[in-house]
């Protein structure tokens, strides 16, 4: 959090390095800019994501201009007053939606965490940030209109099992939604942290499936399309499903399990002895998290962490141990259970599961954190294979 | 939320009136903006202050840049590494913490609200916003460390009942808070909505008191001194007492009553016939929101909204009423009742409560909002007398 550079409206050299009682402060602005001291920043790579800064938050709710962001084509311009919402298919009555008609109804408002499916990164090394490992997660406090109420709305035909959700960049990212999910929890969402959605984040519309992995949530969304059939998009049959033993490959694995992330201390963290808190968020897409553990000789033994409330189901949720570093080089682990009774696995349990080789999306192992002896934090990164 | 001028990177006129899907979307930055189509600002007024956009926001979370602010003197600009909090008086042993170190201690966060106690324009006007009426009221997610704890590494000394709490702002704003409150659930708060507090907002540390009136919650905090005694400063002697009948005045005024606010639809919003929400938000400084109703008629009868949930204590919860509008010409309003069972006045019972005169704190009347024929929405803008 240090180190930033100082700018801004801040910088005036008249204000730095004065008592500052001894001088009157700045005026009222129509928005309230960061300190020059704080810049937290996504980390863009590949030209089709860019990581939230995991270690340099607090709480759980991401700000929304560091939510991390994936896309397949880009991140398209639109006009809200020109953008439609088409809920056709299988429907009694095919209705074409404004932004304005959608704020009509009633609404709904919730917070959860969504995360990229992709969200690991195999081929880290020691001197990795939680950002860098696995910043594709973050979390908002959405509001929009339940699916529930469209539905009712345009009347769901006897047979509808099936939803294609498509969105309006130039991907036409499409993915196919069980009509069950539809109806449990999903929302069409135009609000994240209070104000409208960010245009990395779909604006002005994204579909919202709490705890379904990230390219289900899709943004600018501009279709949906009621069947009897899931639709067999480039995103669930070439991409986005997760080879296993023996040559076969998981479809629509579409949940995302328990995990958890230490957030401090963590790379680049410099450890000094005596107390201080590991802290780190755990989620899981089944329900609540119900419990973390923290291991602070390598995974030999384990603590309990406190949780901090309201623990909201498929939603980041703080944890934290008090610690006493002796001064002595070490091992720091966590691993989150869910009200499935689902532990977060090991690497080796993971690939017990699924066969080495090309492991692409769901990958939640308990991550290692190595602490030696002159206070430096280390990811214990081991090849994935 | 329409109207606004478009500009940033996103104001590349190849994007502009094209079919999104058309065209390579913009690449992954390091912070995301807000499209060009939606610009949410607060509304600066007498250099002292600035009002949150309500009727702009959903859900709960204000974004950190559009909460609201006020100063006595300006917003300080602090080095944190500089920064120390002392924490002295009657206690065992007194401490300077540096921000670092507070960081080292278990955080803990919560959800709250923090309202001005002068929050109500008594000279609105039909044209005023829910803005320009009451935007001195904001919410976010804060994380910091609990006075408890702090109180427990200092060692408070038998007797001491009272503290100080001073800021470094050039006002060296100081208000006393009894030990009760500084026991009970108050933080020195770091960081807002995931992040570090945003400098109008204290900037590194603040006091955080759930519920209390806004100037309690001391910005850019430098000092905690524990005393026998109230301090009686400035800011609870010849400010922020409320005048009552008979020439006295009430002292130590500090938790917010119950209030709510319909945010739409409310000036300058134009109304069609038809279904939509009327919605707004509530809160308590004293607890939990139960209800909230909401009058159609003017005030004859009145309807239970719902409730988003998680309903948080001491936070703004959402409400909303789904209300057919029939052309006619009618008026509006909300009251909302808290868990304590108090139910929030009409403007005649405070004046019949306080006496007329010049009511300037802890004003929450029940507002009402006139409904056009031609579906314009005015404020019942009346003298306060």
């Amino acid at each position: 959090m240090s180190g930033a550079a100082v700018g801004g409206a801040f910088a005036d050299a008249r204000l730095l390095g004065t008592d500052p009682t001894a001088i009157q402060g700045l005026a009222p602005q129509p928005r309230g800019e960061r300190s020059p001291f704080e810049a937290p920043q996504r980390v863009p790579a590949l030209n089709i994501v860019s990581l939230t800064p995991l270690e340099q938050l607090h709480g759980t709710i991401t700000p929304s201009d560091l939510h991390f962001e994936r896309h397949h084509a880009g991140i398209p311009q639109i006009d809200p007053e020109r953008h439609r919402l088409l809920l056709h298919g299988m429907v009694e009555r095919p209705i074409v939606f404004t932004v304005e008609d959608l704020k009509r109804f009633p609404a709904v408002t919730r917070t959860c965490f969504i995360e990229c499916s992709g969200n690991l990164n195999v081929k880290a090394n020691e001197n990795s940030t939680p950002q860098m490992l696995c910043g594709l997660t973050s979390q908002s406090e959405w509001t929009g209109v339940s699916l529930r109420t469209l539905l009712r709305e345009v009347g769901v035909k006897p047979g509808a099992t099936w939803c294609l959700a498509e969105g309006s960049d130039a991907a036409v990212m499409a993915r196919s939604i069980p009509m069950e999910k539809l109806l449990d929890d999903a929302m069409v969402a135009y609000a994240q942290n209070g104000e409208a959605l960010r245009p990395a984040q779909g604006y002005p519309l994204r579909l919202l499936l709490p705890g379904w992995e990230g390219n289900t949530n899709v943004k600018w969304l501009r279709r949906l399309e009621l069947s009897d059939a899931p639709f067999m998009t480039r995103e669930e049959t070439s991409k986005y499903t997760d080879p296993l033993k023996g040559g076969v490959a998981r479809q629509f694995s579409v949940v995302m399990d328990a995990r958890s992330v230490i957030t401090t201390p963590t790379y680049p963290k410099q450890l000094e002895p005596g107390w201080s808190e590991i802290r780190g968020i755990a989620w899981s897409g089944r329900g609540k998290i119900v419990a973390v553990e923290v291991s602070t000789d390598g995974g030999k033994t384990w603590d309990r962490a406190s949780l901090q409330g309201p623990i909201l189901p498929k939603a980041h949720t703080r944890f934290g141990l008090p610690w006493k570093w002796d001064g002595k080089p070490t091992e720091l682990a966590s691993r989150a259970i869910d009200d499935t009774g689902y532990v977060q696995p090991t690497k080796e349990q993971l690939i017990h599961a699924r066969g080495p080789g090309n492991q692409l999306y769901h990958l939640n192992p308990v991550m290692h954190w190595i602490v030696e002896s002159d206070g430096r934090v280390l990811y214990k990164a081991e090849p994935w294979a």
